[in-house]
């Protein structure tokens, strides 16, 4: 019994197109905005995506998109394919781990409650959003979750920076394409 | 760039050899178990195992394990696992779609900050858990992570009904001989 977990082949060849390092949280977010346009150009998942980049050099480990139609797999959030991607590239369980280097996640929307658990455990230091209010849930109808209700305090006392609101109007803008073009929103039943 | 998630080879072997209905929710938490105990004595992870089952007939579907040290990938919780490989060997990323009988989950213990989100979207309509008090945080020292403070209620309010304490002292030998094997325990470096 295997389970094959996969990037599409354009997103494999997208990021080997990108610089190597992309310093700027700024620009990080923006490749990350492309991919989630992408990914529902593409019809190869839903509107979201994800990086993993060194903290301070900005050094591009891992691009992902969110998989979960495609795969037939409801855990298959960018968050968490992208982060176990970083991890079998990187050889470890831990991004944290002490012989690295400071690892940072950067999403185009604030976690779900399911990835939020996902990014404590694995190791990142940093969690760069583009936006955290209702306007993905309302926009798209994606359904974030019961999270906890102080997830951002929980993460900051885990030693996990956030940073919020980086390109949020570009992030909304993929959401409105996706919204208009009427793509399937996978939700769990419990909120048909 | 391929992730392959795999059971080992004794989980496969030991669940072909079990009944197809396991009708008892005692007798499904038995066989879960028994993956946990399994599972740290073949060092093929930690303390965990999950099983899905038909709600109504205990239909067996799949039981997994915890992988995230032999995979390398801190998300391959034994819920995402069986979880994943349900939805792949039924065909949907909706363990809840009206098509199918409804699902059960049962773990031999409570789920952790993700795990609780991952059995939202996972669809499954009834959780069924040995225990959710702190004896396999302070006998074993895993952290669950800064779970909802009413995870419960939430799970119930979004249509999973929660039954807790099924073969609790069971479950709890399994984390103990843990402990005194002396493995690995994986946490997020923030509680290092």
């Amino acid at each position: 019994m295997d389970l094959s977990i996969s990037l599409p082949d354009w997103a494999i060849q997208e990021q080997n197109k990108l610089p190597e390092f992309l310093p700027r949280v700024e620009d990080q977010m923006r490749e990350v905005i492309r991919f989630s346009q992408w990914n529902i150009d593409h019809q190869t998942g839903g509107p979201f995506a994800a990086g993993i980049f060194e903290r301070h050099s900005g050094k591009r480990i891992m691009l992902g998109v969110n998989r979960v139609v495609p795969l037939g797999i409801s855990s298959a959030h960018a968050e968490i394919v992208t982060l176990s991607m970083a991890q079998r590239l990187l050889g470890s369980w831990n991004l944290g781990d002490t012989s690295m280097p400071e690892m940072q996640l950067v999403v185009n929307w604030r976690p779900c409650a399911m990835c939020y658990g996902a990014v404590i455990w694995s190791g990142v230091r940093s969690l760069v959003i583009a936006g955290s209010d209702d306007a993905c849930e309302s926009i798209t109808g994606f359904d974030e979750g019961p999270i906890h209700p102080q997830w951002k305090e929980e993460l900051i006392r885990r030693g996990i920076s956030v940073q919020d609101n980086v390109l949020y109007e570009q992030a909304i803008e993929v959401f409105k394409r996706f919204r208009d073009a009427g793509y399937l929103v996978y939700n769990g039943r419990s909120k048909e």
